[in-house]
Order: C-alpha cells, then structure tokens, then sequence
C-alpha cells in the first residue's frame, strides 16, 4: 500500500493524478547548505513539458512552488516539498470513454487491484506524474553535479531509426547540446530529421512508434552499489523500468552480450594516469553491481504510445460486453523524447541515493558556524 | 549498508561467501502452517547445482539445513533460517592471482568499495551466494503453488542460438519438463543439441558465451504491483538485474517494442468466459506496473562468463602495473542454464511479495484452533 | 537523510515549517473505497489548533485541502497528499533571538547536524508539523472506525494533579465526550479544573508545566504486532516518543510494573462469552508485541513548555559567548493538552499499519465492478 | 510479515526459537576493516548467558560462531552471519502444558497471530532470542568504541529497591565494573544486596520480581538522530521497548518531567571549553530528537517474569475450558539483570545506525590500497 517513495537514503514520495487538483512530490532530504531556487527545477519541468508539433496538445505551465525545506535560499536538511498545479486539465473529455478499458493502459489493472478507477486521463498511471519525479531529479542532479557528476540522456533509436553516436568519446555537455537542439532530443542531426519524419506518418495514420532512451552518468565514483541485493545496476533497472511506457532496461553492452564471448566481452584492465581504468565499456561502468568509475551507461526500451485513434478491440466494463474503442485527444505519437528528462530523473534518484549510501554526500554542505 | 535484504512483506536476507564456511539466508517469513521439508528446498538446490561436463568441476552437495522457523512440520510464522555448508571450497587456488584484477568480475569494485577484499573466488560477488537466493526462492515457490501460480523458466537463447517455442500455446509442465530434460535447459531439444555444440566449442578455446533465460508466472492474479515506483515491472527488473551476470532486462515485447506501431504493440482486450482477457500478450502480462491476468514473461540477458582461460589485460594492485591474467580453475563455460532456477527464485521472491501486499496470502494457512 | 516516512505499509510522509508556507503530509495509501471528505480532516485538527485563554495567541485557522488520491469523494488507493497554508507565520518575531539557543528546545542539536538552521520559530523541530501528523491520523481512525476500532486520548496529569478515572469501566465514546469538555482534556471535572489552576498559575511565573497523556485503543482485533523487533508496543514507543516534548512511554502497568510481583502483575486467562478474555488489563492489551483483544493502553509522558519567559543561561552561536535568554511570544503554557490529538494520531497510524500487514485492511472497501 | 530485521544503514536480522535448533543473526554490515573475532561477540553473550543462584538452570555455552563477512580477522564489509547452537533444550518439559495459555506471556497471542505456535518454551517469543541481538550489539558496541562512543548498562531499581548512584559523576569503566562485580548489576555493593535479597525472597515464594534498567551513553556525537519520526529517543524507545518484559522507556529526566516546571526541567546551555556544553542533563542527552553530545540517558522497566510457580487462572485452549497453571521448570526470577547487556545490545544498534546515517562511519576502515 506503499509503493510511492522511491530510495533508501535520499527519498522521494510522489502524488497526484493527471486531471486532479495538482501533482507534486517530497525531497527527504537534500542536504543542509544546497543551493536551491525554483527555476534551478524549472529548467529540468520545461525540458519534460509538452510542446511543439510532435507533442500532445495540453498546455501546462509546470511552474514548480516550493512549500518546504529551503531558508534564504539554501536547504535546511528538512523535506523540501515541491507542488506543480495541473492548469490545464480537461477530466470531461475522457468522460465518453470512462467505461472502456484502453489497451495497452492501465485502465483494466487499476481496476482490477482497487475495483475503483479514476479515469480521467488514467488519473494515478497518467504519464503526467513523472512531472514530480522531474522536479527531484533536478534536485539530485544539482547535487550530483557539485561532486562533480554529470548525467545526460538523449534518443538512441526511434521506430527502428538508429543513432550511432559512440558518445564515450565526447563531453557530456556537447551531447546535451547536439540532444536538445531538435525535437526528438537525438543528438545526431540527421537522424532526429528521419526519426521525425517516421512520428510525423505514424500520426498521419493516427498511429504511434517507440524507441529507446540511453543516459550516460560521468564522474560517478568507484565504489557505489549495495550488493547482493541493492546493486547498482539493479537499483538502475528498478527506477528506469517504474517510468511509464518503458519495458526494458539494458547496462553497457546489454542484451549484445548473450551474443558474445567472454574474452570479447570482458573490459580489458589498464592504468590510465596511475589509475585503474578499462580499454572499452561494455560493462557499462558496473562490475558486480559496483560503479568501477567508467561512464556509466543506461538504455531503456520505451513502447509506442497505447493510444491511438485506429480503432481497438476492447471491452466495456460497465456492461461487460466486448466493443471497440478510438482513443482521441491529447497525446504524444511518440513518448521517447519526454521520457529522456524522465529517465534522466530517476538515474540521478539513483545515483545520489547510492552515494550517501556510500557516505560520499555529507549532510552540510555548509561549514558549522560553531 | 544494507543491500542483502530482498523484499518489502516477504523478506530474505542472504549472506556467506564463496570459499567461507557456508552460506545461507534467512526467509522473514512465510505465512504459518506452510508444510515445509528440507526436499523442499533440496529439489530446487539440486537443479542449481553444478554437474556435467558443461559446468564447473566444484563439487558441492548443498545440502540445506533449516535451522528455524518451522515446527512439526509446519512453518511458524517465524523466520526460516536456512544454511548450506561450503564442502569443496579452495582457497588456494586463487592465491595466485590475488593481486591481479580479474577483466569482467566484481574484483576491482569491491576493492573501490571496501578497500579490503575477500579474494578467494570472488568471496560475496560469486555466484555461489545465489544457492541461498534458491533456497529462499523455493519456499516462495511452494506457497505461490498452493494459490494456484506457477513459475517456470528456461533458456531461450545461447551464443545466437535462439529457440522459437511458443509458450503461450504449452502447460508450464510440459515445458519444464522439456527444459529440464537437456543440460543447457532449452525446452527445444533440437535447439538445445546446438547450444551444447556451441559451449563445448568456446570451451575448447578457452572462452565462454552467454545467452537469454525467460521466465513465466502463470495464473498470478491480475491486481498486483505498487505503482509508482514499486512496480510489478520495476521490482521484477530489480531482482533480476540483481543476478550475477545478468545485463538487460525486459518484460513481455520487450526492446523490440522499440520497432512497433501502438496498434501493433497493443493487446486487444477480449472477453474470455466472461472475464476480462487479452488477445496476445505483447505486455507481457503486466500493464501500468500492476498484473493483467496474463503470463507474466520476463527476459534476462547474461553475459559470457568473464573467466577465460584466454590472456586478458589486467592489472596488479599491489605493485599497481599492468600485466597478463589468465583464469584458470573451476567454472562455467557459459553460466546460462544454472541461471534458470536463480532467476526463477528471484521471480517467485518478488510475486509472494507483491501477493502479500495485495492482501492475496493470510497470514495463517491454517484455521485457527480456538 | 529520511526520517520523515512513519510506516512499513500504511505510510505517511510530512513536510514544513512553523513559520514556511505551509505543513503538509502525503499518506501512501489508504485502501481504495473510502469515502472521504475534507472535514474529516478538518474535524480532528480543529482538536488541536491554538484556542482559549491556556493557549498560544498564534492563530491559524488549519484549514486542510485534499489534492490528491480521492475522486468521487472516495479514496482511489493512490498517494492522499495534504496542505495547510501557514497563515500565522510571524518569522520577525524570532529575529532578535536567533543567534540564542533556546534552553529545551532543539535550536543547538539542529546546527549540530546540520550546520545550519531555520531560526524562525524552530523550523521543522517546531510542534507546529504535527498538523501534518493529525491530518493523516484522521484518514487513519477514520479507517480504523470502519473496522470497529475506537481510539481515544485523554490528560490523564498535568502538574502533579491525577485524574484517577478507570477507563475500563466506560464507553469510550463517553470518555472522548466528557475530555473534549474542557481545556485541559481531563475526563474528570473537578480535577480539570485544579489542572487550569496550576497552569494558570505557572503563566503567571512566566512558567510552564508538564504532564501525561494518556490513549485507549479499542476493539483492536488480537493478533497485530511483528515481533521480534516491530512489536506493537515497541512502534507504539516510537511512534510516541516522535512527538516533541514526550520524554516517556509506558504500556498497561507500565513503570509500576517494576515494583509489582509476577502474580500480581500477570492477568489471569479467562473466558468471556466463550472467548479468550482477561480479568484486569495489566498488560496494556499487549502480550510479547502482539495485541492480545483487551484494550491497548498507552501513556506519554510530555515535558514542560521550554519557551519560558523567566530568564535562563544559553550561549550565543555567533558571537560563542555566554548569556542570558527570556523566550517571549506565542506559546503554550502547557503542551499536554493540545499533544492528545498528536498522540491519538501517531497510535492510529501504528494500528492501521498492523492491521494492514496483519492482512485485516482490504486493498479496496468497494465491490468490484467487473 | 518481516519484523525480524532492525535497523536502517546497519541491519540486524535474527532468527531461531528458545528449543529449536540454533538462534542466530545476520549483520548487514559492519564496514570493511573492523577487527572482529568470536572472543569480541562470546565476551557480550557470557554476560547475558544464565549462571548462578538467582538464574535459570538451563545450561547453555551460548558458544558463537561466526559463519560469513570476516576474512583474515577483518570485516569485509559483507553480512557477518552468527549462529549460536542450542545445547540444552528440553521441549519435553512444555509438553505437559501445551495447551495452555501461561498468564504473562506470548501464548495466546501467537495463538491469535498465526493460529499454530511452538509451544516449546515460548518458542521465538521466548528471551532466548535475545542471544542473536547481544551478538549483533557486541559488533556494534566494539564498533563504536573505535569512534569514542561508551554504552554502560547496569539495573537501577528491583523489587521497589532503587539505586540512587549519579553515574554524571563517574567514569563509566568505574561503573560497569561496579555493576559487573554484583548477581544484580548494581552498581551499589550495598544496594545490591538488597535486591539479591528481594529476588531470594520471592523465589522463595514461587513468585517473581521486575525493576528499571539503565544504559548510559557516553561520547556519542551531537548530531544524530532523524526527525520528524525518526528521533533518536524514538527510535531508542522502539529498540528497547521490543526488549521481552520491558513495559516503558523514558529519557533523561523521563516521566519525572511530567511534575516539574519548564524553567525547572530545561537544562542550561553554558561553554565548556569553548564548545556548547550543559549545566544538567534532564534532557538526557536529546534535544528535539537529536542527540546534543552529553550522556544518553536510556532507562526501561522490566516487568516481573511471568513465569511463576504460584497458581494462576488459564484457559486450556484445545477443550476451551478455564482451568488453572503452575509453571514450573528453568526460568529467572527477576530478568532485570540478564536484561542490561540485552538493553545495551540495542542501544548500541541504534547508535551505531544513526551515526552511519550521519555519515560519522565510514565504509572502510583501512587505507584503500590502490
């Protein structure tokens, strides 16, 4: 009856519905001594926003509020609550279809778990909640970064319209650039065009594709993951596979590997300026479920969008009859490029929470006053 | 500090290491009145352990000892302690290289971590800790069994090698038995002499190869997983990665939902004898992080075995210079078919979990007496 | 880095600050199905808002909005958050003393860990967050009401004056009634008022006085509690030594125990109507952590006020040197009247915890509709 | 369905029953480096373990054994797993009074919890459970010792007979040896011949005895403990409170707080030094749920032992008939003494918890060597 909160020593509970009053989540805790504003999350909320052709018609501002934990400007230790009103939300238009199950939504399992559905706009499973998860994760990433770690995802694959970008060998900011300046967030140019041109027909025929999402974390230190049980990887695996739409997660070289032999797979060991470092990454900079200092990389399969407007067999559980169903209205043809913020948000989660696991955060930032 | 601790309402805590005195674990705690054996445990042990040409020539019996948690016959209600001893382990033979970094294990990790490190066999990071996870694994198992769900896993894919079964259209009976007929688990027997072929083939070259193990919940009730975060999904994709060697995870249509349209990738919704059903199971039996009902089907990617007898780069930290490694001694050429009952076990740990926190598993199997 | 989550599977989360925007909690989650309404909040925090000449001058009206997890006017099984705007909130008031540290309050051991402090009224150690905790205690007892258990709170000592009452003899709802009926809470008149004297007579020495509450559960079924180390007494001594100014916790016969005999200090085994009853309650309903039907009896013990007007010796963190302090402004004289809704709340919400992983609490109050 | 683990950053699982096999723990985890042998843990269980005129005459070694996280005589960071055999259970003795319910005890509970018991002396509701936490504390207490931190426990009070000893005053080695050199462990030669006396003379008549524990901290850090739930006087009354026979804890000046005034009560804040220091300790060494750096001051009332030779009114539960019990056999008239190592076992566990998630203990103790 729990299953809000997410992480062990850095927390974040989340609540809200897509057509409720508003959504919003609890930091338990950032450190004392964080620097935090508003538009330090803001600027994380925008990258998540809807907008532009691609994108579903809903309009919201996400202006974030925080209502807790911050003091002339820094974090005190204590939760920080942060609220995101829903401006925009039109519970009436999802009226006429209230009594038929969407496929490929969680219309059917919510009911089936509480025999009671909200179902405006799939209320609690609407991909709108993510908005909370967003505004934390600008928070572990401002963290992050202050220890010097990095974390940026961007678009691998849409539709089966491939980036083959080998990011290991360029900065960490010039992929956020080359990611953000187009609308697929895929940081090869002239494949965002094709990858648009293949969500652009699949909404002409009232269609959606998928793709795959990959963040790369930089800079994590050696040694955090909690095994056996609480791997780094598998901590990665849990907070990535919890975002809406997404059905697979891989490390590193991921499911290639089945395809590959040890000698080939293995990462050669090497010193690099006296220290202990790895000829090349299919490890995806976890061994045994421990950081060993390399780019961490994370990919994540993102199904297409469960709504479409062609017509779908289904059934209405009023009147337990089978009918069919056209899902019209305001969605994404395609999720990928939203989820990247998404994706990146519960990687940094991950990341901070493992760190003050290891006891690399403190709990001041700040230097006492006594 | 704590990451050997698996479970929310149905727990296990493991410990031991591979050249230790033993491992074990301690199950917090089935439901009173389960009726429960050490064969129990020993039927899924023994399916694990090593045996065969194709395995690691470490000969261990496993023999379980329950320590607690049952009487007459029946649990308690209390924690189950389970211990197997360690009778071949040696030490020895890792003294050579205990300097050197071994290329793909959890060596220079755990080191990151702790600065100290047990290194015979890899101590905590070796896959011998999963005998426990087994050991746990299977009480979950023989609960799950008398609601009526079933957990059967196998080898879908090794070295390329894929097996096309349908097991939508089979008893989970019937392909257990087919899996377990055959040393690498591939319910395709004709498969699965290919399979052999190709171990037996990165054996004689000093190498290894992985693959893919599916697994299937059947007759889980629709209604579990706690969304947001601790999804059926989410949870599903943390214990698996958790597993040695394990580098991707997905559930149903998986990545390749990545290259389908929405309409494509939806399951029809149907009534079947009245009741709620799908058409196919792209979803893989999970929607919105809670079960639909359907086999849940979860696919998890292992890597080759990283111990080669192939010279790889490494490094020795204690001279810290770089040098040649080469693994010799007892282990898998590919750890795929042994993966089976580990995965199965942690599948079955998160589907007991989730059932009890929908309230789906009493806290008494029996009536009460006064 | 999360102390702020009371709760294994009944879970509320609370943030804010005496003197922030606002205090509010997210409860994660109550069953799907119950009816809920905003006075039913409103109801039991209006018990414990500032009033009446005995009280603070702060005046907040504690107005509660609900904006999440109900739809309909029931509850959907989704996270219920929770908001009261800080209307009150005089930060300038705490100016002149803050670089003083606050004789019994926490304004030293939060610098201590954190470096850094919110001044204004103690922040987030202010009793001004238990606001949060009654909200989520009144889904709780509404919950619990549903189920037929009553839970109520009284004064049972204020300042060395006792109120001798012997609940075991009363309906509950009686007792509720007659404590409710005066400032103090006491459910005996006439030792009230000898209660208000002594309190008045301390705010004329610019003093405070202390006392205890106490709080009867019952009608809880028997059987709840999670031994060894989550006994229902053992989180029923958490969830109340969490309150501010409670400095003891005792079940039943509590520290008089410690001067009784085994014989005498033992309730004898009988039977009441065919079932399991006792003859006295020495055991506070509690039996090796478990509820053993009878009522669950707690008490706290609840300082003094630490806010007093008459001058005390503190140290001045900045300047780190020696002086005095007079704490004027807004506060209670006494605190234990105004802490039995605190207290009530924080039992609730260790009952409904129980009962839920006790498997007693449904996942959803409604019938299904399919 | 998991109460079994204690603990957040430093966990403590336990298992086994009073005439089962073994009891046993499993520490998730003691940082890598901690010199540990079984003579660190055997010291803590020989002053738990029964002995002499006023104990019970089950004779158990309570040898440990150490089965997993230590490698060459150092922690490794991993679960450290301890099993203690046990040598002299004698379940035939219950047999006779199976069915019924001993007044005092966990007997009818259980029975309503899981509807079957282990009615072999209690089974894991017995205090022979307790073995597996003065284990757990023993690491935890050799722990802290490297950090400064002193944990002293010694009986205030048995039988009505109190010790009025000012252990502010003493060094607490004196204090401990004082108390280690009596049958009572009271620190007052003259005052534990008292209470011996006391015991004797109940036992005499086949009755029992309680009184008051005391445990001193000393050293502990300012800065610990995790508001709002998660206090540290909080979670010290939950540790202790789950202590068998305990029925109240109070803090510093604790329920005497309830009769003095706040000017009375406050400690005064002074320099000491040149660091914030106390004239008084009423506080007991918390402030707001942290700890201020003066002694914790932890005190827990042990009821008499239930088990009494005296007849007592029962029911016996397979024919639900009232009838009456003498309970014979191995048990201590007064558990108060046994009790202090048991008390400081869990006193130090949450200690040594808190300062983890202070982030005052490493993850390694050793110089990283590379």
């Amino acid at each position: 009856m729990s299953g809000n909160t997410f992480g062990v020593a850095f927390r974040v509970t989340t609540w809200g519905e897509s057509h409720g009053r508003a959504v919003g989540c609890v930091v338990d805790s950032p450190p004392a001594g964080l620097e935090l504003k508003e538009k330090d999350i803001q600027k994380e909320l925008d990258r998540r926003k809807p907008g532009g052709r691609l994108s579903t018609k809903r309009r919201e501002s996400d202006a974030v509020e925080i209502l807790s934990g911050v003091f002339e400007g820094f974090t005190t230790g204590t939760p920080v609550s942060m609220l995101i009103w829903n401006k925009d939300a039109r519970p009436e238009a999802y009226e006429p279809i209230k009594d038929l199950l969407r496929p490929g939504h969680a219309d059917y399992t919510y009911l089936a778990k509480f025999g009671f559905r909200d179902w405006r706009g799939g209320g609690r499973s609407s991909a709108r909640e993510t908005v909370a998860r967003v505004a934390a994760g600008a928070i572990a990433k401002k963290l992050l970064s202050l220890f010097g770690v990095e974390i940026v995802g961007f678009t691998r694959e849409i539709a089966g319209v491939k980036c083959s970008i080998d990011v290991r060998e360029l900065e960490l900011s010039e992929v956020y650039k080359l990611a953000e300046s187009n609308a697929v967030r895929c940081p090869d140019a002239e494949v965002a065009k094709v990858m648009e041109e293949k969500i652009v027909e699949a909404m002409g025929a009232g269609d959606s594709v998928g793709g795959v999402v990959e963040v790369i974390v930089r800079n994590a230190p050696a040694g955090i993951g909690e095994p056996v049980f609480d791997k780094l990887d598998a901590r990665l695996a849990y907070a990535v596979m919890g975002v809406p739409a997404v059905k697979g997660v891989e490390i590193g070289s991921g499911f290639s590997a089945a395809r590959k032999r040890g000698s080939e797979n293995n990462d050669p060991i090497v010193l690099k300026d006296g220290k202990i470092g790895f000829e090349k990454n299919d490890a995806g900079g976890i061994l045994g479920g421990i950081s060993n200092g390399d780019d961490i990389v994370v990919r994540a399969c993102v199904k297409p969008t469960p709504s479409v407007s062609i017509p779908q067999k289904t059934v209405n559980v009023r009147e337990m009859r089978e009918t069919e169903i056209v899902v019209k209205g305001r969605h994404d043809p395609c999720i990928v490029p939203r989820a990247v913020p998404v994706i990146e948000a519960m990687v940094a989660l991950t990341v901070v929470d493992f760190m003050v696991l290891q006891g690399l955060i403190p709990r001041s930032l700040l230097q006492k006053r006594f």
